[in-house]
């Protein structure tokens, strides 16, 4: 009976299936069922795109995918786009010489990260194939590019290209852009670009090391060439940290764009209205935290709004300020600078800003200035005030602003529209202040303003880390001067450590690999002496940077070759930036031969900075720190700081330093030179020294020469060139020593070095 | 019975064995059994060292040793040495950085073969730990370095030290060495590597491609500082092939050194007696094949003999020619030149020599003449005399030595010492030439003389490969001009391909990467036509040769960039040497931007020969060729020949050709420039023309501008410095042209360019 009962209701069941099955079968040729396509090769990628349909996921397995070029290119719909996608959402690697191009409609990319390689072409992401088959209504989002450098600094790519219209990046995470090249660009190049209704948002703009050239932009959108285009870009809710690349953070040079709730935390330079009208600037806050060049906002062009901004702590002058209004070129071509007419500046906060340019680069072509503009609601806050007019600013009418500080020193104009008042700020809890007085409640920007948080940007799966390590923050490691000891702990050591080196003399017989933050310490100060017999001591390498303190070097058992160097970088195309330093040391004998130099950048090696105190140089056949190798006047150079500080320079036949920067164009605050009360003797005499300099600077941004002595010395050789250089050369004593030699190399007239309150004298 | 008999016999079996036993226990302390000790890892070999006793063996396993730095430091004896092997030869391969180190005495190492890697201290092989620790009586055999050069060529090393005393280097086999320094040096730096009585034999040194600096010498006994004292090396039965690093093949700078029974095969460059007294050059064999820069002997200082050698077919001139005396300095310094005294020179055979200089460098310097020396038995050999007399030759006797040219013009005192003879040569069963008429077997080498074999050279068991892969050598690929089709044949080819481009329009994406011989070959001359997106087309890298023909080459897609280039080499540190040919093409519209090359060289990057030749350049904002990278002036130099023939120039705001070769020393034969029966029109007139010239030399050794048309252009620039530059500027037209330009930075006095039958005129 059971089984009876059984066996009947088995027979309902087996029909019921049979019709499920039926039914199954024909679902495909009603409607498109959504496919799941794993792939586990690109020649099984390659299948699956022929065979997807809109609703289809190519899903990449996990793992890393070396040298794949992925095109994606399909069409999907409005309400079923097709995707590609990892397997989990950051375990997809696309390494070696990989990138990915998007080509068709409605496609959305996700969950892949780009590391350990560089793109073969000219992007990472495109978003396009080529000019004829662009991306629309696609989207790339929570993808990683994280140190995808092309390994030669100065060989250009950029990371992102949106092509077409209606796309959109967002929640991805793009750190350590290290080549030259913009990180993201937005491209107008072709009608089917314009007016192109992006949208670029939830972004973690990481760390974008100092470039040391143009080309160091986090985000452009246009070019010169199509600026007075309409781009209806969207820029919001990202998170720009420390994008220090060049002067420009962001460059606008297309119109009708919204930048709105970014974030630019401790980031040098400024978002710059370079080119195209009609742009919004809003909530956006930028934090300098009191850092070097961090700046704000740039003004040029027609009918930009700048609102409810929020600005603090920007250290940033000229075109780096925290705020500037330019002067325009009258009639000026479509590359230079267009007048600033109907800008409407309100309800922006700018507190302890330093620098606020008005009619900025004021000369004898920039002669347009601004007008018909206004600055209302606005909230200065400052010790003083931070104006500095540059020509007539009749055309900028400032109504019911306030400040905090005195404005009867400013001009009756700008007096009349700016209201002076005792302000007491408080912090609030978006982090940001404000007048604790609510009666001030109309003037900056509004307590509504919420800034973007970082950790609401990029991935929550991919960790922000930091970008360097500190010197000494490892181990000490006790070193003794027995054979290879230090060689081998030199090559254990972890980043962050100390190498703590024993009385004795050193004899080193290979090259000091640096590529990796150490410090080496001498116990006891000039009691640990090192020779060496390789051309070098120390390599920099990438990741490395190196410090030195207490040591005696002396080239007494190097070859007898010319060339040799106490440290070098590599020779050429290092990626990473370094720092050097070195304090209390003696360096001597480098003379077995001659052009024996002390310290020797390779071309395309950067130093974030060279900073030396308190140390002794004596019988030297070379130079001491050759930083003048990117000759080939592209903007580019080898040190953004070089600081020298209370040393001794004694029978040195090249020059201290040669410094090198040229090129016309104006997009770097560095090279920056320090060198103060050092005293030098029989410097730069030497047949050999190409400078003909004790000191030779080329194109260096601002050089500060204060309080040395000079005897029987070569003279200090300065060479301006772009950029309003800023040369101060003060308080020094020059015996038997020619008087400093400025130039102009390009500027007309007389040369602007301040040289002032130094004794020349002849014994 | 049996069993008892067994019982017995077995008993004193058993007797027997203990006894046996209880002797080879015994025999460790009566003497030292040799061990093979046989080790597979590095900690082994150690440990395998610490126990080393006379007569052992280590023997290394086969298979590839990474970074094994090998300190061989044992004291062997000279009936028991201590040996170090491989466990087949050649199967032990040593890579990356590897070196090995010998100390002690009775030592012998064999087998092992380094490569893929370089050294990472001073030398390869060193015979000595340190200053103080050093190996006597030691052998190095049948070791091979096969291009274990220094990825940077200008980063120096030994590939072989010879220190200490009566040591042997034996058919050991050296091929490749690319960067700087000596193949093998014997030392004299302290007492104990004086007298050496070191015997170098049977080795083969295979092909050094040109080094173009100085410091590519592939074997030097002694420097100038030890000059004056006596070495007592024995170089015999060698072979070098194509050794052309530099001036001198082997440099003599010790005393009483003998060289004999070698090979020189097309090996550019001499024997070079640069230092030291009493030194014998014997039964040497030099064979020239007319390749251009092949030389033979060179003679300084007091008392050499140069006897029974045999030079045939050898080009060099000057201080690189076939056979010189040179001219000494008076009292001179141990660096500079001592004057020939008592040279004796005889039974030499000279067999189509094309120059043979005596009294060579005479100059206000150099004045002391050569001193009684003696040339006698001598038998030359040649369509015209090759003698030039630089100075008084009084002081060199001829002596019944033999010519079959006529003599009347020589000096009556060389006149009389060479009688000249209608002479028939034959070449004998060990192929060299002889005189049919056994009349004259008493002049020249003797019959007996034996050329060492290059076979009987280096080892058996590692092969003597060629060194380059010709063009056009391997298949023929069809490629058209779809997608990427060009790229990926360009990955796939073999080296010495030729890619046979279908008509069509090329749009190449990415960068070419040249890395073996590769031809690209229009199907129909002037209808493939190649566009490019990246900075550059190709890029020569390593093991790279370029050659294009019909092809037509357009900027037009490139990047909006300033510093394109069509071909580049790599930017920086190149170790190959590479080959650059183009003929029949155009190149036109290269101006998307400024600076927008040809053909970029970087630095440290090499060139055999670049021959440009039938093709049309047009429209172009850079420099067409770009050699002018090494501005550190110690030396080094981009291109060896730059041949340019036959082409046009139109519209090229750069520079045709700037090639730089700084320093003082001359050491080398390059650079060689060849400009003939081009045409230039409007060339060299941009304002970012660094050289301000249509053609810029600097340095060039050897210049021929012959030819050509000169429209509308920048003048030719020319800058003489060492090395008796010859300049050959003729047959010329310059119209609206400036004059060429040369100028001696170097020597005093007017330019010694030969400027003649130049046409200049203005319209």
């Amino acid at each position: 009976m059971n089984h009876s009962n059984n066996n009947t209701s088995s027979s309902g069941h087996w029909l019921f299936t049979q019709l499920l099955v039926l039914l199954m079968l024909c679902i495909p040729s009603i409607y498109v069922q959504a496919k799941d396509r794993f792939v586990t090769t690109k020649t099984e990628y390659k299948q699956a795109l022929k065979l997807v349909e809109p609703g289809d996921k190519i899903i990449l397995k996990n793992g890393t995918w070396q040298d794949f070029e992925v095109l994606f290119m399909a069409t999907g719909t409005a309400n079923a786009p097709i995707e590609l996608t990892a397997e989990t959402k950051g375990k997809v690697i696309l390494s070696g010489q990989s990138n990915l191009k998007l080509a068709g409609e409605y496609l959305q990319v996700s969950g892949l990260v780009f590391k350990n390689g560089f793109t073969p072409s000219n992007e990472v992401i495109a978003f396009r194939k080529n000019k004829n088959q662009l991306a629309n209504h696609s989207r790339v989002t929570e993808v990683v590019i994280d140190n995808y450098s092309n390994l030669d600094r100065q060989e250009s790519d950029y990371w992102v290209s949106l092509y077409g219209q209606n796309n959109r990046l967002d929640h991805n995470h793009f750190v350590g852009k290290r080549n030259v090249g913009v990180t993201v660009a937005v491209r107008l190049d072709s009608k089917s670009s314009q007016q192109n209704h992006h949208r670029i948002d939830h972004n973690y703009f990481g760390p974008r090391p100092i470039l040391g050239s143009n080309g160091g932009e986090t985000l452009r959108i246009g070019t010169s060439h199509y600026s007075l285009t309409d781009s209806f870009t969207v820029v919001e809710n990202n998170y720009f940290d420390r994008c220090d690349g060049e002067v420009e953070i962001i460059s606008v040079k297309s119109g009708k764009n919204r930048i709105q709730n970014n974030v630019f935390y401790e980031s040098r330079g400024t978002l710059t209205l370079r080119h195209g009208n009609g742009n919004i600037i809003d909530s956006n806050v930028f934090l300098g935290n009191g850092v070097e060049h961090t700046g704000g906002i740039r003004v040029i062009n027609r009918d930009q709004t700048i609102a409810n901004n929020y600005l603090e702590g920007l250290t940033g002058n000229r075109f780096g300020s925290g705020f500037t209004i330019m002067n325009g070129v009258p009639n000026s071509s479509i590359n230079r600078y267009h007048q600033v007419v109907n800008a409407n500046i309100n309800h922006n906060s700018f507190i302890n800003i330093d620098h606020i340019e008005l009619a900025a680069g004021s000369d004898s072509e920039r002669s347009a200035v601004p007008l018909d503009s206004k600055l209302n609601h606005n909230l200065f806050i400052s010790p003083t005030a931070p104006f500095t007019l540059h020509d007539d600013i009749s055309g900028l009418s400032f109504n019911d602003n306030l400040s905090n500080f005195a404005t009867k020193t400013l001009s009756p104009l700008m007096a009349k529209g700016i209201r002076s008042k005792d302000i007491t700020m408080e912090r609030a809890a978006n982090g940001l202040l404000y007048p604790s007085d609510e009666n001030f409640a109309a003037y900056g920007a509004s307590k509504k303003l919420t800034p973007t948080l970082k950790q609401d940007t990029g991935t929550l799966w991919y960790p922000k880390a930091e970008p360097t390590v500190a010197f000494q923050s490892g181990n000490t490691i006790k070193v003794s001067a027995s054979d290879d000891e230090l060689a081998s702990a030199v090559e254990r050591a972890q980043p962050g450590d100390i190498l703590l080196l024993s009385d004795g003399k050193y004899n080193i017989s290979r090259i000091l690999a640096i590529n990796k933050t150490l410090s080496f310490k001498a116990a006891n100060a000039h009691q640990a002496i090192i020779s060496f017999e390789r051309p070098s001591l120390f390599e920099i390498q990438d990741n490395g940077s190196l410090q030195l303190d207490g040591l005696v070097i002396t080239g007494l058992n190097s070859p007898d070759a010319a060339g040799n160097s106490v440290v070098r970088t590599r020779k050429w195309g290092m990626l990473t930036n370094y720092r050097f330093e070195m304090t209390n040391s003696i360096v001597e004998q480098l003379n077995v031969n001659h052009s024996f130099h002390f310290f020797d950048s390779g071309s395309r090696a950067f130093a974030d900075s060279i900073n030396v105190s308190n140390s002794q140089f004596r019988h030297i056949s070379g130079d001491l720190f050759r930083l003048d190798k990117e000759t080939d006047d592209l903007g580019i150079y080898n040190t953004e700081y070089l600081i020298l500080d209370n040393n001794q320079f004694d029978d040195i036949e090249g020059a201290i330093a040669s410094v090198y920067r040229g090129g016309t164009d104006e997009s770097t605050f560095g090279p920056h030179v320090s060198v103060t009360n050092n005293v030098f003797t029989k410097v730069g005499q030497g047949k050999r020294n190409k400078t003909g300099a004790s000191l030779k600077l080329h194109g260096v941004q601002m050089s500060q020469i204060e309080h040395n002595k000079f005897n029987d010395s070569a003279a200090i050789i300065v060479e301006h060139t772009v950029g309003e250089p800023q040369t101060r050369i003060t308080h020094n004593q020059f015996t038997d020593t020619p008087s400093p030699q400025v130039t102009e190399l390009v500027a007309i007239g007389k040369h602007t070095a301040d040289i002032n309150n130094n004794k020349v004298q002849k014994l």
